[in-house]
């Protein structure tokens, strides 16, 4: 479907942000800059599919080549991103068709949609609207979630570095636990996203190199949470390494499916509190086990933290925005780049096609063979899988002690049309 | 006191660690490693001044070059520490009987203290054993506290990189919440370390730097908490720039000196929740703005997070231990380098000494004109004071993705006394 005419390009940010998701960004519009034959200008979503719908483009042609570049050591959506999936065309027909009043007055011809399984469903419906409503567009998709679900890809950007930030930091702590265990704390929680699959509470377990390392339990969201198997562990751990080191995934639950974390507090109002897995595994061992705790909650500082992002991972967040562009000027539509990983010795990886359809509403789950017997660790075949997505560091530019994050100037497109639209 | 006979040194990590107490370490043993004269060999206490009242001493000379030279890099307390602090003599002078029994059995003639204002006043008690129970020994303080509240010394080696680390994640942090906001979360709370005094969390605010920058809000434990000031700014915050950051220190208190942390939380057992001061700011902002929130608790990960340490910090660590060797085989006792701040327009800075009898169990708290008038946020004068501290990067080397911290052999010398001593 390589056209003649030149067109404008759509982009979007979609769902959670990551440490990366802008150098996808600074990969796809550096590319498009290259291709003026094919692709006019690229018009960014402004807080994602939501600006396409409100008619609030942004102009990154407007953008210098610094601050694109910029991009590429930038956590966060700078052109904002937001949580919103389209409905099916049965469902919610005028939605469709305002993406089409919205692309034809701006005379969009390409549509890029950088997200996780959410966004690929959205991004296949808007790639089959030449066939559902007779709109002509060339639309890909591309790869992003710190939850590393994605189908068909070996692994998605976004994960990587928030791994590597898990690893790191339970390293560090595990260090600063064990110096001071004798007299003071003796059990640590570290508390990681991941609500459905245990990625990001796995990438923790590449700290344990030896017998004795940090950290010594992992609570997975896959592995039913056994309070008396738990208890023991750490009890022996303590008692043979002075001290235990835990990760818990927010997603960590119980038997029938309720999470650890929405099992008993409440405040002093009679709320259910909310959030928190890490008090209360740290209140579970001071309650029956009597040891010192000290917990930590990392929440969006893990998938924001661009400072310790892993080199892999913004290489191939870069490339896959790269790629989009390329597979759309090659005239490929519904498909999304994927991670290919190589079957070499020493880690290495090309670029995959898959289509929308088979990426979109598929979550990959982590192999049970991935976790220990003992549901409490990780297996050699996951720290396998896991370590290379964490290598190599890729630091920010630093001023006055900082990191030098982009702000882009964000300027609107002239509106065209008369008409609103409220989402 | 210069003496003619060569001795043996004895050095304790004491109270909380840092990222670069082990930079202190490493300065003062390869430091003393230059003065073979003087000093024999240097005796680590494990677990800190335990170790010597239990004569279980780490035989320092027994690692290699590079094994000390790695200390530099790795965050936590190499021989372990503890928090353990010597009473008067007049109240228990077992314990200093039994300090000399073991420095007597192992000729030490060198006493260097590694820690905070409570460590000072230990060492203080040491340094007077000479005129006090006439054992000869020299002492030397040596600073360290995330803390930030050693009187004399313009700041203590520890603090640079919490700040650091701080002020990193609020702004990371900040990007990823303001290009979510229009759809998802809109206050974001984060709780630094701090129970007395707000250094820590005013160091969040060098993430600040033009209207509009996360942190907007900063809770300090010098300012009592109002809740309807508070409520108001947020709001305030959320609907001019869309969204608001807040950093929160775990000491942040009521006017009747209440924490925010102790008020009200109990579990489903009826316990009171112990810490996370950040979940009960989110709660009220939810429960009384109903705006959508986040909260992350740094906890540990803020004092070891080697990975991203000040430079500027963990060179003057180094010196600290570096000068402590020096002004001891110069005779000096009873004393403490400090880092004194030139007066040039440029940053500088030199090391200076203090009587340990002058920084004994003072604390230095912030001084209130480094906190705005409305008490939400730094002053000019703070940045200033503050920004030094923070400044280069000093990153430790990785392997596959993952920084390589040592870890000592910390082989035991040879218990030479019969006698016992518990702690």
């Amino acid at each position: 479907m390589a056209r003649k005419k030149k067109q404008n390009a759509f982009y979007a940010q979609s769902g959670g942000v990551t440490a990366v998701i802008n150098a996808s960004a600074c990969g796809l519009i550096e590319t498009a800059r290259q291709h003026k034959d094919k692709i006019g200008k690229v018009y960014a979503g402004r807080n994602g599919i939501i600006g396409a719908l409100e008619e609030d483009l942004i102009d990154t042609s407007k953008e210098s080549k610094k601050a694109i570049a910029g991009l590429k050591f930038t956590p966060s959506g700078a052109f904002g991103s937001c949580r919103y999936k389209l409905k099916s065309i049965e469902e919610n027909r005028a939605e469709y068709e305002r993406l089409i009043e919205v692309f034809k007055a701006h005379d969009i011809g390409y549509f890029f949609y950088n997200g996780g399984g959410d966004s690929m469903d959205t991004a296949h419906k808007v790639s089959q609207l030449s066939e559902t409503m007779g709109y002509p567009i060339t639309c890909v998709g591309i790869p992003k979630t710190v939850d590393n679900d994605l189908p068909i890809t070996d692994n998605c950007p976004g994960f990587g570095s928030v791994a590597k930030y898990v690893a790191v930091s339970i390293r560090e702590a595990g260090f600063d636990v064990a110096s001071m265990a004798k007299t003071s704390t003796k059990v640590f929680v570290m508390e990681v996203m991941g609500r459905h699959a245990g990625w990001i509470a796995a990438a923790g377990g590449l700290a344990a190199e030896n017998e004795g390392d940090a950290p010594h339990i992992i609570l997975f969201p896959e592995i039913a949470f056994n309070q008396e198997k738990f208890l023991k562990k750490v009890d022996r751990c303590v008692k043979k390494f002075g001290y235990c080191a835990i990760v818990v995934s927010e997603g960590a639950a119980y038997k029938d499916g309720t999470f650890l974390a929405d099992a008993g507090s409440v405040d002093a109002f009679g709320h259910k509190q909310l959030g928190g897995v890490a008090p209360v595994v740290a209140q579970m061992v001071k309650d029956k086990l009597g040891y010192k705790y000290h917990w930590a909650v990392a929440d969006y500082l893990q998938r924001a933290a661009r400072h310790i992002a892993s080199e892999t991972d913004v290489e191939q967040a870069y490339a896959m925005g790269k790629a989009a562009v390329e597979f759309a000027v090659a005239g490929k539509n519904a498909v999304m780049p994927t991670i290919v990983r190589k079957k070499t010795k020493r880690y290495s990886w090309t670029i995959g096609e898959a289509k929308l359809a088979d990426v979109a509403n598929v979550e990959k789950m982590m192999p049970r063979n991935f976790i220990s017997r003992d549901g409490f660790h990780i297996t050699d075949i996951c720290r396998d899988y896991l370590q290379p997505l964490i290598k190599g560091e890729s630091y920010p530019p630093y001023k006055d002690g900082l990191p030098q994050y982009v702000t882009l100037k964000n300027e609107a497109v002239a509106k065209k049309l008369k008409t609103k639209f409220k989402v």
